[in-house]
């Protein structure tokens, strides 16, 4: 019997077949990236090539048409058994063609053609390997519901001020989505997401991602100083510090990939002592009752969080195929969404645990820096800060909603 | 979006349905039955005439047909909404059954026309309603794999001598199945499942159950002495102290639908106190932010282990239908049991700390006799004590069983 | 060497000794007052006559001078590894002495003759054992800082209207120490007790303890009902709502003793199944790794709790004496405060995971009414609700303190 | 008041302020030698000079005279809360200078002059200042009680051949304390310990200790070929595999420091982020109860934390103080290195967990490589691993000695 997880569509498959042929090489690199603090370009120029990027763009613009969520999730752990890393760079582009193609669906269904055509042309592009897009919402004092990043209309479009932090991808990337603050002629402040070509004049990648862990992700600062980016990049979706139906939907399926992520990470760290516990010079250790108990509350904490992510994911592509994007009712999005939080607390809590105890089953020698173990020991702490939400706002939010009170929390 | 263990099959979904009809009589009755440790006779006769007892009887034999280990698991969590109890006792039957159901379809898709013939009329008169089954495995001082209790080879049967413990359903029911050690000619202890009509001579069901909780279920000692059966009421299934497929088997299905059951009562627990919170007079109180954060914790403890419990249902069904009664490998079903007392442990012992979550959000009114609470955490602690596995085995099991050592614990 | 916490004064090993003296008669009737929801009369006149309830009374006033908090708490677990139950009458009495006597030193080093006087009369009859103290400050739906037990002047003293719940000792109390709301002439409520004797007219002592556990305790419901009590038997201690003096010293050091009567039921339910696996037939099963690593935990969870509560004991020793009544700075109180709650939080919680640790370690016979277990599992599961404070307010006032923020919580 | 944990003793009071004066310094250099996995050189030079170093020879020979075991790790507390890698240094050569002290005292008072001469000598280099002793027991594959570091008798002398791993303080140290093993003539196998020069021939340090954390402690393998030490460098202490009282006193005293140092690491994190949660801007976040519910978390774990050590810190200087080396009852030090066994698994477990809330609540921040909380993550790991025990023995040991089994592991 198999008990990770496995794809639910047959475009599913393809992914995450695809992604265990590219994790061998992922992890081989991973060791070295760790320690340069380095962006892994040839991995992604071997998924480009692979197809792998394309996963989410329609079969009939050119991609492999992967429309589950849970699948997309499950390819991204497979990934992240090669490498952490450089899988939460590849969810986020993943993620955000999921969320452009299944605009284009809404936009196509209701007959708008000239907005559809537009959005066919951009994701016939990213279906050839040509873009690369990273999405940041986190800046430094703030929640990702109230970000400061201005954009001021200006003649012919709009001028964007400000700085956003943990720009994951952006080495990379060609295309930047980044979620900032439009004020309105009526004075009220809107949430936006604007999206900017990283060549643009006033964007500046900062080359500073230097961390605990996830070092190869280049999450680097990104600073926006008078930029211009013209009419039709910058979307509204209401008002600023308030959820919308595209926020959420985004939020979800984003952060579910990343939470895949870490489970993937955890997988790694499990497999690694179990292959050490049951090779020739191990069997003799595993004599003893403490490594089959340690062992033991690995395999439940693992059978756990595979099981609530699973859980999620297939709730997540119930609720995305009863409705198209644009008309999900928002109650609906935030029962997900509450349940996604219980899903995102524990499995990236338990992801911890898990490599904690692989480390502890390790003896000493995981704490050398030459075994891998030291490197997912310090990778997979960066779970419970993916947003949404911190482990300071998720207790609070899954209250609200679970007592019917206003959802939105203060900045 | 609905979060609660939904049916897989319409079949399932009827005898789902049917434990939710239930549940609010077999609620109004716990508190009565819980102080007088009395049996709940009124609510077996209920699901007899409803139909909820036969629900694992083949369609074609009278009965509801439900054959997915899963629904019946989730069947077992609404009627345990109600009370614990009462469904500690109907999961012993219903499983039974199940197993028997199974058990006749291998027979007849062999093509063993007599054993065939013989099953179904005793399935038909399993959906007459005329037969309550209780099964006991446990004894004080062994584990299941090694009953001490003896049957001995007599003229035209067999003689039962010792003592069963936790005889849940036995003041309802008409027969018992119990384990027992057979001695062979050949000196080899042998283990054996006997079927003794409670009415034997030599059988004697003590009316001793009088426990922390889970006290309406009748789980009294049973002893057998000098207890004649006849020939066929012994079936051997290998060596004593050794897991044979359809001991396994057995263990997987019944205890799948324990777990369901402190699920179900965590689930009741967990309503009580959300019920309260956002009642009018409750409502002031969850401004507090530490009733969120409470309220989150159970959220995320009960989507843990609902997911778990699903996921769990979801292999059996999937293994039990890939192979029928007889034909299941071993490791599969060792891998199986694996995964399953993973999500045993974890349910079970999340069940208690959601109801002592809910005790906690109760202030101290939860720890007076009049709140449901108070009953509530009692019975969710027998838990861990379902057998098999108990929390001094399990770990041992899982460690074992992930790192490809022997499975058979000692005595 | 021995980890039991042990008195540091000679008057606090002259209690201690008491206490375990008396121990064993305790626990000979702890199982048929559990059943009845009896109290234990007899065990109290037991420790009136050693003279145990007498410890707190300075020896010039006829008592056993034990001026020690450190030492009190020891006292209070070692009568709770008898029975808990009784334990929680003991400390409520000795505890009020405790305070008065302290009070008394204060008065008399000011030279106020006169009260001292009129104290060390009290004194001296609570030294010759006519007096037994009960102590009240719960309310349903408030904290303890907004009590709504009214007390209106009146000509010659107070008329008390309201009701108070968990009414510990009030079976054999003399003497009912209650906490009130006052409203001034100029409007504003103060925050005061009343000392009122329970014979009163207007006083209802309700027979309607019956809870999950701590059932020979005695905690009725007390209705007052126009109630009067002459002059001097109100206290104002200051703004209802508010922390005072007094009241922060009262409840430190009442708490104290309580969160030592959970340790001593830890304990209790510790050595009992210790005492188990070192039997003779229980020694063949601790070979078993899994009863040797759920031993383990237990003793570390014994220990830290044994050494959190003598550390804040230490601490209240410390503290009391460097200040006398009147003069603790409250500074300094919340500071104390704070520490303990960090204690009482962990030790209450932790006396939990001891006994049911312990229950897991008894197999399923722990689970039996006729196994002590089953009784120490439900009275252990009060420690949480002592006040103060809630694990609802616990973590508020601990994070409020640390960070230097008001530490008055909201009603 | 204060909850820091506090020095007994008055010339533990001197080393503690010492240890205060230092830390400052040693904070400033952690980052640099935490990035380089360099040595401290310098901070060891100031240790030297201000008389740190010499904190454990008597006064009558030219040191500070601390004989309080808990002062001592009181003091390591504090220096670790300026770099927990040189406090881990600097206690190895305290502790052995420690047990140097304790023993001269014994041979002293026995009257055995020459030893006791011989004994003043080394003391009176080490209070000089001229001597660095490094004890390192640990070797891969193998327990501490199990080494195969080999020592063969030779003319007039004796040959070591092995390896030894986590040789902490062997860059700056002048003298290697090693345990052995030695086959005597009769051809069991005995424990010992050998002291060596660095400088001596076929004794090679390797510059390799490259690992997670404490990369400034220096702890390399030490690689011994053909090594000659000259007679009376070898003590035996018994059989190969048991414990022996200097080997139970040696581990208790040293591991009592170094558990010390990992609460210093995590109340040097805690310190962190309430210093930022009451900065002016951090004010303003303090105003959500999430922030005051993890830092009570914290607070709780600190508190039990310091409680646990504190407790069995008094309790090693009791029995030290009744009993002098040589004399000290085996079981009496099984005793007390299971409560110590207690404390060191709960501390080395809780202070991860403080510097893991600490994380959490510096929200991203504390994840970047400039944050010191980066560090002291990383640091703060490695605690559970030092010896004895592993936590894969801990429960074990703690177990066996608790129901009175023998407490000797495996191998």
């Amino acid at each position: 019997m198999e008990f990770r997880l496995q794809p639910l569509t047959k475009e599913g498959a393809k992914l995450v077949s695809l992604a265990e042929e590219h994790a061998p090489a992922l992890a081989d690199r991973a060791g070295e990236h760790d320690r340069a603090s380095s962006f892994p370009f040839e991995s992604f120029e071997e998924m480009r090539e692979s197809g792998l990027l394309k996963a989410c763009v329609p079969v009939e613009l050119g991609g492999l048409g992967v429309d589950s969520a849970h699948d997309v999730a499950v390819g991204m752990g497979r990934l992240a058994q090669g490498d952490g890393a450089t899988a939460l760079g590849a969810n986020m582009h993943l993620t955000q063609v999921w969320l452009l193609s299944r605009f284009w669906k809404s936009v196509r269904d209701a007959g708008a053609k000239e907005s559809a055509e537009r959005l066919e042309g951009f994701l016939r592009r990213l279906a050839s390997g040509q873009v690369l897009i990273s999405s940041t919402v986190a800046e430094a004092g703030t929640d990702i519901l109230h970000p400061h990043l201005q954009a001021v209309e200006a003649p012919g479009g709009w001028i964007l001020n400000g700085r956003k932090s943990f720009g994951t991808l952006t080495p990379a990337a060609q295309l930047l989505q980044v979620t900032c603050r439009v004020t309105g002629k009526d004075g009220q402040a809107r949430f936006a997401v604007a999206s900017v070509p990283k060549g643009s004049p006033g964007v500046d990648v900062r080359d500073n991602w230097d961390a605990l862990g996830m070092r190869a992700s280049g999450s680097n600062d990104v600073v926006f100083k008078d930029c211009f980016v013209p009419e039709g990049s910058v979307s509204e979706l209401g008002p600023w510090g308030q959820w919308s139906e595209p926020y959420l939907t985004g939020n979800i399926v984003i952060t579910l990939g990343l939470v895949a992520v870490f489970l993937g990470i955890a997988e790694s760290a499990r497999d690694h002592v179990v292959r050490a516990a049951t090779s020739e010079s191990g069997r003799k250790k595993s004599d003893k009752y403490s490594i089959r108990h340690l062992v033991a509350q690995l395999e439940i904490d693992l059978a756990a969080s595979r099981a609530m992510l699973s859980r999620t994911g297939v709730a997540c592509d119930d609720l995305f195929r009863r409705f198209e994007a644009g008309s999900t009712p928002v109650e609906e999005l935030h029962a997900l969404m509450k349940d996604f939080q219980c899903t995102k607390w524990f499995v990236t809590r338990k992801a911890i645990d898990i490599v904690d105890g692989a480390m502890t089953l390790s003896g000493g020698s995981g704490y050398l820096s030459k075994s891998p173990l030291s490197r997912l020991y310090r990778d997979v702490r960066a779970g419970p800060f993916m947003q949404p939400f911190s482990p300071k706002e998720a207790f609070e939010y899954i209250g609200r909603v679970t007592l019917g009170l206003p959802p939105d929390l203060g900045e």
